[in-house]
Parts: structure tokens; sequence; C-alpha cells
């Protein structure tokens, strides 16, 4: 069967993702969400039971992702760095309007868990560049390289794709190549 | 007269923002940190008149503070980037708690509209370096130098001081050199 349309539980994952984004998670409260979607209050409890929930169902599936991209680069020998930023650049690209939910509404993903998550998938891209216990130089030069590229996704949502993505790979390439 | 204790102002600012910063200011009442320091809730009126005045008067002489910063560089001809990482590294450094609290809660900031003037900022930023109209390559490469001096500073709190300033600035250097 085609799939054309969203299924409900994919349009309540969109409206709320773009009236979290708009007013903040604490803001929207379920009934909102119901109101705009033009459903009652109990057919999006069918789907989510709480707000927390819907919230973990939009961020969780980001949190995975970014889990196998670290882990499918981790597997290979040796490791491609600028590989490894293109997809990092893609992934964050990709999902920028998410992210800035995640990155606006920490204290809710705080809550349910999710930050841990995130620093350790940080953690494990600094060992991919530079092993398990890299000098502070190194450490400095990897937090610079990957926020970089996920803040030129988030500050320049303009920017042509490619050209964006070429301008943030070499400069975390540079950044990084000098302490390799 | 010797300035040995901080006044109740400022005493009502650190425990709030110790507050804040442990469990958001949402979750945060006054109330509560009338509580914590012993005054009654119109004592602590009589300082601040609602929550978002506290965060405010806590929030603002920190997008004063980073506002000087640029424009004295901006006064300086010609430019000394090496000098400006250096200052805009050690005003992170020492606000590091406050500046967790911005970014963590960037929402409560959007209402009381702070965060215009650090996008405007940023802006500057990038201009001192690279001029009014930078590439898209110097602005990524911007991006990724002061975002990462700022990230070094969150992220890595436990670092010495001084061996964390020279890495941050240094990769900073690197990164807006390549493309200078």
């Amino acid at each position: 069967m085609a799939r054309s349309t969203p299924s409900t539980r994919e349009r309540i994952q969109e409206v709320a993702l773009e009236m979290f984004a708009r007013q903040g998670v604490q803001r929207t409260s379920l009934q909102d969400i119901a109101n705009r979607l033009g459903i009652t209050k109990p057919a999006l409890y069918y789907h989510f039971s709480s707000r927390d929930d819907l919230v973990r169902s939009i961020v969780n599936p980001l949190i995975q992702e970014g889990e196998e991209l670290v882990a499918r680069h981790e597997q290979r020998d040796p490791v491609v760095v600028s590989e490894l930023l293109e997809d990092y650049f893609d992934f964050h690209y990709r999902h920028r309007e998410k992210l800035m939910l995640v990155l606006t509404e920490l204290r809710i993903l705080g809550e349910i868990e999710s930050i841990d998550a995130a620093l350790d998938w940080r953690r494990r891209l600094v060992g991919l560049v530079f092993g398990p216990e890299p000098t502070l130089d190194q450490a400095a030069r990897a937090i610079m390289a990957f926020g970089g590229i996920q803040d030129c996704c988030l500050q320049l949502p303009d920017a042509p794709h490619q050209r964006l993505r070429t301008a943030a790979v070499d400069a975390a390439l540079t950044v990084l190549g000098a302490a390799a």
C-alpha cells in the first residue's frame, strides 16, 4: 500500500514539534495539540500517554540515529575522519528543527534522561578522532569541530545545503587536523 | 566602608542562580528562593518584582559585559584577533555558570528579549574578524571558533584554567586563520 499520507501518530508529532518550537514545550498542552489537529484529547491519549511521552517519541529516534552513526564509524578500521564529519553534518542538517527543540528544551530532556546519551555520544566522537585518552588540546579541538558543525546547521539555516556542508566540514577538518 | 559581605540583593541573585541551575527557572518560585534565604516573600519582592525581573537582573549584566567586550575591540585598529579570542574566552570562563543558565533556559530569555542581543553580538564578532560581508566559508569558521570557545568553557569545567585558555584560543586561531 502506498504510504502517501502520514498516520495520525505522525501528524500529532509534526504538529507538536511545530508548536513546541514556536511556544516552548512547557506552554503547549496536549489539549492545545488536540485542538490544532481537530481531534479529541482522548484520541490523542490513544497515541501518547503524556506530553513527556510525546516529546520522548520525537527525541528518542534522534538519539537512536546519532548512536547508530557513531557505532557505524566505530566499526570502521581505519576511521575516515572526513566521512565521519560529513555524516555528522548530514545528520544535524536533516534534523535541525528537532535539534533546535532539543537544545532549547534541555531541562525537559534532562527529565527524560537523554542528555547522558548525548554526552556519551560526544565522548565517543572524540575517541574516534583522537583515541580514548585525548589531550586537553585534542579535546578542545574536537569540541570545536563537532559543536561547530552542529552550530553551522542551526545558525545558517538559509545557506545552500551543499556549500554549507563543504564549508562546515572543511573548517572542522582544519581544526582537527592541526592537532592530529 | 569595607564591603566584606554581599548585599541582600546579591544574596538573592546568588541563591536564585544556584536554584535555577539545579532545578530550572520554571520550577523555582520566588517563595522557594525566599524560603532558602530565610526571608519573607515581601522582603524578596522589595528587591525583585517578579521572577522574570530576577532572571533579568542576572542575565542583563552578562549581555552588557559581552556588548562592551565587542565594542572595545571594534574600536581597535587593527583588530588583534588573538586578543579578541582571549578576552572572549575569559568572559565565558568567568561567567560559565550563568551562561549555562542562559543556554538551558533560552525560552525564558526569549521572553525577556535577550536572544536578539546575543545574536547581534555574534554577528559583530564575525565582522571583527572577517569584515561586514563574510563569505559562507568565513561565517562557518567564525561560528566554529566563537561557539567552540564557549563550548570548551561549558564542557570542560574541570580543566586547568590557563591550559584550557591556551588550547581553546589556539584551536580557534587555527580554524579562523585558515580562511583569513
